[in-house]
């Protein structure tokens, strides 16, 4: 389709003039088909290769601030490079500086997976290039998108209702989930605003122990009251501290609006009581959204299902794929218990975007479910996932990692010198050094300072601790017994 | 690193049990390194066969709603698929249901391009599966967007202190132009509010043809008066008619807050006056965001510099690579000119995000930048197509589409029965048929049926005309002959 380009030109470019002189000007500097073939199996090789050696590198960047960029020029190349001297590139600039979130070894955070049908998938988005911001833009972005969001109802065990092709609800794929957390907030404030209130008057709740998306999520959407609640003993938010801050708010002249319960918070994964909080946001008329962003992945396993009791009442879900369903960032789902509100509030129609299919109601348009209006085509990877996984491939993994993690709690119970400072959740463990909040700092350096494997130092309530997430794709038993003798090893130096 | 799937397994799954007994599971669903090689191998000569045929290929899409999702089984599968399964759907399932956007006959809205370089950096990014909230998560994330995007600084001729390295500005990427000015909005109202305004006495404006995303973004703030204002004969934005609302809402006790001007509007190319719009934000305190998501691009060559001269008064800067910089979606770059403001509105600090880094104040931490917490490697992509084309093969190809698009007016002002409604602005083209509405209407549908080119039907104040966007990463002279046919046949039957 275009030719390959020379590199001959001297092609002469007076920097602040409309006259432009070019001379022998190549006919195209894009990369040919064939070209495009040729180096894209070196680069599909170079991912193959960093799959079969992540494991063998530190897993955090070992650089200082300012390191990576000195390795780049000042300015962009006037001329084309070579597309080799960019493969090259990858090894000496990008690698010093990345953290390897696809190391087996990964136990920090929560995990950001890719797998190699995701990011096959990714990489024919790419390719395609397409829009999904209309169902007429490209009707299969949309359709696609429909029908996988309405097998994960199956596979989660969610509400029928909340299928595109049952109604009244109904899934869309955002990037995050402090996207999806954001825009139920707008969403939940316009409700209120149609009803009379002023914006200055809404309230949102949470847990103290809500991941930080909620309360940014309330403030970036205007809320000047965000209230974060009091927990249990396991982390989880109380629902009688929820009966009393709504009942205090009204009192004082202010609108409750919105109410977003965990499944699984970021710090400990403590499981907020869904049921109980949907009562009372059905009572007061609030908005009822449910936080699943990591814990949601469980919901494949039917054994799980019970910490999500209530939620066939909630307004929303939201759950990242991207972290523990073996599906490259960013792929995050939200589901909405009725979609009309989530359109009328986001619903724009400029006469250049009008179309047949929008106008005869028969297709979603996704551009009125989210911020952006362009869209690539996410769903593709996550339908790959699915298939090439099988539902069983996608249990098995869950519930391999839910096993290791609990394998660990047991040997930090067994453990004289550690203690858990909660329940091992799903695939998550939460500890500490029992002599202290500075032996438990400097044990977590040990354990990171082995640079083969990495957790994240934390606090709760003023408690130092340490979060072991299982759950990286790679991750089987052997690295799980690297992180013990880490652990083990660690405990000895620091306590 | 992992074993092969086995497709032996007769694993048993009870559905609503704790008891799970698995019998001859296979060690590992995952898809191994070795059969990543194989299967990208594969999928990259499908996407370069794509791209060898999509010119061949009807553009627009040509399915009934439903007809996709009809394709597809009603759950996702319980066994694993073989790849060469999903390989197969993307002719059987997907391909029927792309309108196709890389096609070189796109000139429908602004293009959405991909180019070679492009999806293979999209590709790497997917396969490191790399966090860039913070700098620590990994480094070369940040680094390399603060520099690339420093580099795009000097490409585009912007200011200087919008650089991280200079300050006190600097540039992010974001998903869209749409996220962009929402963010905006959202710190233009944090600003006001810190100052004792009241939300609901907010206002924003932008033009009667400001992108439906200025005032949805604005409505998404939680901006209730939102002033869409008179334009000239030019569909640019009048100075006059922002200084009169302006003192009528200040009269009026509102809170003039924010205001968008254009470089290139979505309906017509228009450019607003973006230093008078500059002077009269300053005179009022307003922030001042310039949208120059498509018309960006063109000020890689400084001949076009002038239409943004005021711009070095603006408060904040948002263009879009993945328009017509031959980067694939996602990729936005909104540049502010003093960072300050918006990390105060978006930072926030869980315990669980804590780091030296970013306590040391020597870094920055995106997730601080936008709403999303978590971030992939755009910055890789763009990067790899700056270096890729050079920036001589940037504007070589920017030069093309427009003298491309100054031909078409050409030929459009000297055909009888065609009349331009604007002048021709940067690479877009916007014409009628001057026997009436039905007619333009016509041609378009006629240019359209030949399926070998697609153009957008439009209208501006109750006026219908045809939209041609020249621009698509391979579209050439010869594209633009096969479009021209098409409306010299399609005039002689609509007129």
């Amino acid at each position: 389709m275009t030719r390959g380009r020379t590199a001959t030109s001297t092609g002469g470019e007076p920097a602040h003039s409309g006259v432009v002189i070019l001379r022998r000007v190549p006919d195209s500097f894009h990369m040919t088909p064939d070209e495009f073939r040729r180096h894209g199996h070196a680069v599909v090789d170079w991912v193959a290769d960093y799959m079969e050696r992540v494991g063998e590198l530190p897993v955090l960047a070992q650089v200082e601030p300012g390191e990576i960029r000195a390795r780049m020029p000042d300015a962009a190349p006037e001329e084309p490079e070579p597309f080799e001297a960019l493969i090259d590139d990858l090894d000496e600039v990008v690698l010093p500086g990345i953290t390897h979130w696809q190391s087996p070894g990964w136990f920090a955070y929560f995990p950001a997976n890719a797998s190699g049908p995701s990011i096959l998938g990714e990489l024919v988005a790419a390719g395609l290039g397409a829009q999904g911001m209309l169902w007429a833009t490209s009707p299969a972005l949309t359709e696609i998108e429909n029908q996988v969001l309405d097998w994960l109802v199956d596979l989660l065990g969610l509400p029928q209702a909340w299928k595109t092709a049952v109604g009244p609800g109904g899934g869309v794929i955002q990037m995050s989930a402090s996207d999806s957390t954001h825009v139920v907030h707008v969403v939940a404030r316009e409700n209120a605003v149609a009803r009379g209130a002023s914006t200055d008057d809404l309230v949102a709740y949470g847990s103290s122990q809500a991941h930080s998306s909620v309360e940014r999520g309330a403030r970036i959407a205007g809320f000047r009251h965000v209230r974060l609640l009091e927990v249990d003993a396991a982390h989880a938010l109380r629902p009688d501290s929820l009966q009393v801050a709504v009942t205090d708010d009204l009192a004082g002249g202010r609108v409750p609006t919105i109410v977003t319960s965990a499944i699984g918070t970021t710090a400990t994964g403590a499981v907020d009581p869904v049921a109980q909080i949907s009562a009372i946001s059905r009572e007061h008329g609030l908005w009822h959204h449910v936080d699943a962003a990591w814990a949601g992945a469980a919901m494949c396993c039917a054994e799980h299902r019970r910490h999500q009791a209530g939620t066939e009442h909630a307004d929303s879900y939201t759950f990242n794929p991207h972290k523990w369903l073996f599906t490259n960032f960013d792929c995050n789902v939200l589901w909405v218990a009725d979609r009309a509100p989530l359109i009328t509030t986001l619903s724009t129609q400029p006469p250049y975007l009008r179309n047949a299919a929008s106008e005869s109601g028969a297709v979603i348009d996704y551009r009125d479910w989210h911020v952006p209006l362009g869209r690539r085509f996410r769903a593709l990877k996550l339908w790959w996932v699915l298939r090439s996984y099988g539902a069983r491939g996608l249990r098995h993994h869950i519930r391999e990692h839910i096993a290791l993690a609990q394998e660990i709690g047991r040997r930090v119970d067994e453990h004289p010198a550690l203690e858990r400072i909660a329940p091992v959740s799903f695939a998550l463990v939460c500890f500490r050094h029992v002599a202290g909040d500075a032996e438990t700092d400097a044990l977590a350096a040990a354990i990171n300072a082995t640079a083969t494997v990495y957790v994240t130092a934390s606090a709760i309530e003023d408690v130092r601790f340490i979060r072991v997430s299982v759950g990286q794709t790679h991750t089987t038993r052997a690295d799980v017994e690297r992180l013990w003798s880490a652990i083990a090893d660690g405990v000895g130096s620091a306590g």
